[in-house]
């Protein structure tokens, strides 16, 4: 049976003291190395974890965030210590120091319990291009795990780690994950450093992160999302303005999805979309046509010359040691003009611009995050044209800089985990990660290879609540009530009414004789005897307002506590006792409102 | 002798009846007719022309903010009923409509006079690469123009328009601005469309303006900068958030420059240097070699790619048709590589990236615009290296998302104007505009070949005024003074002490004992007889704070107007008046702290 590992879960056990990092640490490990070889590239010795473990002492959760955490690295991202191969032998090097984000990691408690396998040089969306094996499936060991980050992915569902960090450039932070049940993670360009990082397409390459749970993956993204000046892509961690909750979903109507034949697939992304529906958010019908028009250059277009001048070297030197399909592929990159790479930029820029227009419509988009999944017999027969298939809702993600969050989204007839990914444009972190949580809350499937059903207990933070205009509630009792001569500080001021309401028995009011442009007000004080309730509204304005309304107040009226008839105390008007030395007390009418009815 | 078709001169004459576009547009036309043909490649007809003036019937500068002021664009520029040459008449074609800025131009009242010679296909930054003859720079006719905009920016300084297009990916709009003695506004590259503009480095392109002031370029801009959908690499408007005002000014060591052994012109940026600090401006030396090393990379990158995309058809059907120069250098780019155009851009985004930590020491960097000028027969003799020492200070700057206003500093030996550029980075339009308005006004020189002087009349608009943070002032008078209980709330919010005062004598002070965290605090009540006055303290805090300042005051306190002792009313801490029914009255202490230390 696959144990839970899910960070929340861990991070309790060792809080009440029923677990050790050590006892976890050496438990994974064990099972590690009793499981399926093709899933890591290499492990770390025992003795090299010890050094980790021995970090951790006089550490807690409340100091490490990640506290005894184990995690995987996918082998083109760099662990001192151990060598980073891209799944290329003859390629492969010693790690003098750990990426940038796995320094962060570690700094934050992770353990990194080792390198995993990949489709050679992230090329590949299948996870069997790797002269290491295939990783097993974690699921069904007849079919593909997805890559290119497919050891990673497997790790995670088979509980040999709590979290791992992939790469995505055309998918591969997706792919595996739904092939895996698992979220997957794939950041906002730049966000995540890629200092340390075996390079694709370096101007669209990302770090991902795979986890069980979006809570997981938001809790790492937090910890990892920071910026790296010795990374010329690098960028500001970013939040898309105010984002709507929930969010206006755009779904993309049905004659523009290819499931590739795979009619299990095409029903569970219907019953995606009703999930969706039922959960009570919108639900708006998107032309996705710029996306998959931009999904089509990334390999047929000049960007595989990035991939290329990563090794041309290596192509040049010693061509036998890379794959052939990899080599077939990369190779085509040796060719391309400058040109051709501007001319596909300036197309590129195009399909963007046209797709912004989807921003309108729609917060976040819904789309599988592939039509289906092969066998790896199927894969072998036919290895470009499917893996070709398998990027169609994938591919143009990193191209257009969107961000988005891959989700369990069911199991097909043949038992295979099957997900769905939703879509922002960059700096939509929180916002695809907030959508992943509640559906996968929603969906109520197990985590990974687990049995531990989703739950609504691990949802993600999701700033965009965080980032709600903060309000304030001010209790008016005279001019400013509704329809009343200076009501319009209020409104102008996108004042919200909260209550009509009392103040308790304490006040009594008094007359404030108006001049030049001061209409009359009335001015509530507070006594210790012979207090009346006094008619009052409550509104609400933001809070960032309340000094300047409060600048336009003249003596002797101030914001001060009101005591209303529920007992509750709010900000509202209150009036400096001075004025019942002069003032004419109109207590005994209750409210201004009916003084001024009395008075016309 | 030139006449001054500023702007706002045309427009006050326009206003107070001396002129009407009619009387303006006519002696323009006629004096453009008689003097150097070379400016312009094709002007509008008469006829023409009495089409723009019945359109701007019933109208007036109140309606329309560029009423019959003349312009000139630039001929890579579309303008309908005119042909576009690009100076190539091989490639010329007759624009069906206008392009987009030319339409809000002409939308705003503004005339077209005609279209301008440039280097041809707007490669050169010397101006006499026409097949079309050399415009005359306007100052001294053996010297060259300046380019690409040769014409245009000669039109603007000798009185043949108030203002003039241009564009500029490597210095054109900023250059031939030195040389004639004018304002060149190169803005964020993106925010003018350049949709109707035949692309020269399509990702780098931007239109510029020239005008005889800072003020007027200004105008222009404000009028043009209007997100265009159909370009995809238009931007929206932007500002930098919050620019300091004045703005620190870098300047690089001398030893980073290089006048080319024009020894008159590095007096005059030395004297350019001393006249900002005589403003009180602050300077500070500013490494630029990261801005040197980006400007190699436009020719010698493979952004020459980009010009052969543009014409590479008509270099393979018809090469004599271009002008040898011109050919040579965009034939270059038919050999470049999409992995050399990758590897480039990744080496710009490093050194932009190394650029980035300038911007921390100075908010705009003042720069020569060009080392030094030269006379036709030099460029004759070197017309590669003349033309590339010509780019030293200007190529950069659309390569690393710049923006920038040359405006002019002097006079040589030689008699010839010459320049400085203030920079910034994208979306500091306003700050560059408003920092060669300022400086244009301090060093008093002529109006492009006028005899008007520049002055302070002539200052743009600088939105960075209009920014500044709204503060508010809260009277003190107990635990929120300096150094006392409450004081963490006023400094969290980075409050300022405004002054130490007191009261004036009108209040009594009492106190209210605290309880659990709520430390001892007085209340400060105002009475009709027997008031004191009270110490108080005057601290300013962001006024978007004081509403959640004010939900932290419980009750009797809270935020009203407080009398001083100057007879000033300030927002303040106020007390109801419920109090004096059973609290301690303090009053005899005259202060707060009076009391404590009465009492410790």
């Amino acid at each position: 049976m696959t144990p839970d590992l899910s960070i929340s879960t861990l991070l309790k056990a060792y809080r009440e003291g029923r677990r050790t990092p050590e006892k976890t640490i050496l438990e994974v490990w064990a099972r590690a190395a009793e499981d399926d070889p093709s899933i890591w590239i290499n492990r770390p010795s025992l003795q090299h974890l010890q050094h980790y473990l021995r970090a951790l002492e006089g550490e807690s959760p409340d100091t490490k965030p990640l506290y005894g955490i184990p995690f995987a690295i996918k082998d083109n991202i760099d662990c001192v210590g151990l060598p980073t191969t891209a799944a290329c032998p003859a390629w492969s090097y010693e790690a003098q120091e750990s990426a940038y984000v796995v320094n962060l990691l570690i700094e934050a408690g992770a353990i990194p319990m080792g390198k995993t396998n990949l489709d050679q040089f992230a090329t590949g969306l299948v996870g069997v291009r790797s002269p290491y094996g295939v990783p097993q499936n974690a699921f069904d060991a007849r079919y593909i795990p997805g890559g290119s980050s497919s050891g990673s992915a497997v790790a995670v569902a088979k509980g040999l780690c709590s979290f791992a960090l992939g790469t995505d450039t055309a998918g591969s932070g997706r792919v595996p994950a739904s092939f895996n049940n698992l979220v997957g993670l794939k950041p906002t360009r730049g966000v995540l450093s890629c200092s340390g990082v075996v390079p694709a397409c370096r101007t669209l390459d990302c770090v991902s992160i795979f986890a069980l749970t979006a809570a997981d993956a938001a809790l790492v993204y937090n910890l990892t999302a920071s910026f790296d000046e010795a990374d010329a892509y690098a960028r500001k961690r970013c939040m898309l303005r105010e984002p709507a909750w929930p969010p206006r979903i755009g779904v993309p109507p049905m004659d523009q999805l290819d499931f590739f034949g795979n009619e299990s697939a095409k029903r569970l992304f219907e019953s995606a979309v009703k999930t969706v529906a039922d959960m009570g958010w919108q639900i708006v019908e998107t032309d996705i046509s710029p996306f998959l028009n931009a999904a089509r250059l990334l390999y047929e277009g000049p960007w595989v010359a990035e991939r290329a001048a990563v090794i041309s070297d290596l192509i040049a030197e010693n061509p036998e040691s890379i794959l052939p399909v990899t080599r077939n592929i990369i190779k085509g990159g040796l060719k391309g003009t400058a040109i051709e790479a501007f001319k596909a930029q300036y197309r590129l820029a195009e399909l963007k611009r046209i797709s912004e227009a989807t921003w309108n419509q729609a917060d976040v988009l819904l789309m599988p995050t592939t039509g289906t999944i092969y066998t790896l017999a199927e894969v072998e027969d036919e290895p470009i044209q499917l893996n070709s298939n398998l990027g169609r809702y994938t591919n143009f993600m990193n191209l257009l800089d969107l961000c988005g969050c891959a989700v369990p989204a069911g199991f097909l007839d043949t038992g295979l985990p099957w997900g769905v990914t939703f879509y922002a444009p960059a700096c939509g972190d929180a916002l695809v990660l907030g959508c992943a949580g509640h559906f996968h809350s929603a969906v109520k499937l197990p985590l990974g290879k687990t049995t531990t059903p989703s739950s609504s207990a691990a949802l993600p933070v999701i700033p965009a609540a965080e980032k709600k205009v903060p309000m304030m509630q001010i209790a008016v009792c005279g001019a400013h009530m509704e329809g009343l001569a200076l009501h319009w500080q209020l409104s102008e001021r996108s004042a919200r009414l909260v209550q009509r309401t009392h103040s308790a028995p304490l006040y009594q009011l008094y007359l404030l004789p108006g001049s030049g442009r001061i209409p009359d007000r009335p001015g509530m004080v507070r006594v210790s005897e012979g207090g009346s309730a006094i008619e009052m509204e409550v509104w609400e304005i933001p809070q960032s307002t309340v000094g300047s309304f409060l600048e336009g107040i003249g003596a002797p009226l101030g914001l001060g506590k009101v005591q209303l008839a529920d007992g509750s105390q709010v900000c509202g008007f209150v009036c400096e006792g001075i004025v019942a030395d002069s003032a004419q007390d109109i207590t005994s009418h209750g409210s201004w409102r009916q003084w001024l009815k009395a008075t016309q």
